[in-house]
């Protein structure tokens, strides 16, 4: 398995430090593996921050920048950030409003925010979480109890980070977010394995002719291994499942996502989002917006993920509200 | 080898609907693949378009929309689009006003541009074209006298369809977009093959320890096959070959960019990022601005190239103007 890099030991770190050199809006705190915005912290607004594992980018610290987050931790390949760093990034991002941390549903990342938050707090900062577990595909995983969170993630931190820009609250801001997270649902398939750079090989095993349905963006196992499926069978497979979770009905509005594991060519999800909107018409669902590209990857991972999330005026005004980050920019 | 499609066939024609379903700023042709901005054709402008082979998302109708592209044609997988498609696309994108081709130099495209060209201006459109062979790996090649047009030709289509945007001569788009083309080198590497939907297996082979450095867009021989190396000589190998090209000289300020081949995760492209950010400080070049993501791929391919452009104040200030298309925003 080839892959662009030096030693694998310093792969967060020099990714971070290549970020850092291409986009002048960040900022890596010193030592650690904290990015936060150059011109940060802000007295005008609540902080929204992330963070998570390494492998999963632009996620997280491609969605720092104006609207959306003030501070984003990476931790090793699929590994939680520390507490300590957690600790620092909040107390970095703080500008005296108070910070919203968005964790995704993971064991070690719920863990690590709680303490982290908890030292924060110690210090004098107000602090509120909001957990993520958007992944329709399985309750409790290899990482997880409940669900996983996955590509909804994103729209939580445009949501909560757009409320913050207008200077609403911190309860207003986790409001937004709890918003969100209550309407949203993700399902992902898998192609091929992802290969971590440490381990150089492939993660699991799956044959030419077949693919994983429900896999989690770690490689986490699936609801089920089947045989290879078309375009709009994948899409098809992967809407319904959502669709029939979040109990979407004709006449609703909606935001969508047609996400890339990394490996997977943009004219591929493309294809998949002909379908999707296809879909979606013809159930009478309004989709006010369509995201397609590479949002929450799983390192080289072929494969894709559909997000769908159920919006009202509140959250399309928010949603499309400006935003300058590396990976996502909207304009006035 | 898996890919999410359906019949091979099929490929480019959904690809595009899709691309119009989730950008309501785009609008396809009836009967054509031919993509136009939705509002257009603009009565103020100049009509900067492009196109070529399908197989490179992003590139080319991501790039339509305000500020960039007016139209773009996509033929089959690593094709050209015909003549006829051409020129119905400049008749579509003409406002009145005359419209710039960017043609990228391979033969087909050069010949069927050329064509569609002679046929809109028969119909009385005021057209020019310019090509672009930015590679900097081999004169002739697979499909190509002279050198081949690859990633640089986005910095063609931002600096061109700025100076359109701000009301300029068809004559002055042009100059504009001259001189972006001799300013700018780019070179490629592969890691692995790209398999096309129609035939499904590798293009070509590199064994598992071997990439080939110089490779062409569509998996055209490069100048080296060589061992696997490490993200900074990759990263050194490439800026060197452009830098001397270019005759860049310490004091110069450039725009360069990273770009991803389609299967390459977006963290690595930052760990090359890092290196070449760290070359031109030392060089003591001026990084105006640093692009990095998949902007020109081929399929699924692993690998990257490296392009720079040698900017001044008018180069720089066209890039940094307003832009809104899917691939690419820039705001005020």
């Amino acid at each position: 398995m080839k892959k662009l890099i030096n030693e694998p030991t310093d792969y967060v770190d020099e990714m971070l430090d290549g970020m850092v050199a291409a986009h002048p809006g960040l900022r890596r705190l010193d030592g650690t593996e904290v990015v936060v915005r150059a011109d940060g912290p802000t007295a005008d607004e609540v902080a929204v921050v992330s963070g998570g594992g390494s492998g999963h980018e632009p996620t997280h610290a491609g969605y720092v920048g104006d609207g959306m987050l003030a501070g984003a931790a990476a931790g090793a390949v699929f590994t939680s950030p520390t507490a300590d760093q957690l600790a620092e990034m909040v107390q970095a991002a703080d500008g005296g409003r108070g910070v919203l941390c968005v964790v995704k549903n993971y064991e070690g990342d719920v863990m690590n925010f709680d303490t982290g938050a908890e030292m924060a707090e110690l210090d004098g900062v107000d602090v509120r979480q909001v957990v993520v577990d958007d992944d329709v595909a399985v309750e409790d995983s290899l990482y997880t109890s409940g669900r996983r969170g996955v590509c909804g993630t994103i729209l939580v931190h445009k949501c909560a980070g757009a409320k913050a820009a207008e200077g609403a609250e911190l309860d207003e801001v986790a409001r937004v977010a709890e918003k969100v997270v209550d309407n949203v649902g993700t399902m992902g398939v898998a192609l091929t394995s992802c290969v971590t750079p440490e381990k150089g090989e492939p993660t699991f095993e799956l044959a030419e002719d077949e693919i994983e349905l429900g896999i989690g963006i770690h490689g986490e196992p699936g609801v089920e291994r089947t045989g290879t499926m078309t375009a709009d069978e994948v899409a098809d497979t992967l809407l319904d499942a959502v669709l029939d979770d979040l109990g979407i009905d004709s006449g609703e509005e909606v935001v969508t996502i047609v996400n890339g594991m990394g490996g997977t060519p943009l004219s591929e999800l493309y294809i998949l989002q002909r379908r999707v909107a296809e879909r979606l018409d013809a159930e009478g669902v309004d989709v006010h917006d369509a995201w397609v590209g590479d949002y929450m990857t799983s390192l080289d991972m072929m494969g894709c993920s559909v997000t769908v999330c159920r919006v009202d005026d509140e959250l399309t005004e928010l949603l499309d509200a400006p935003a300058e980050t590396p990976a996502l920019t909207v304009r006035e």
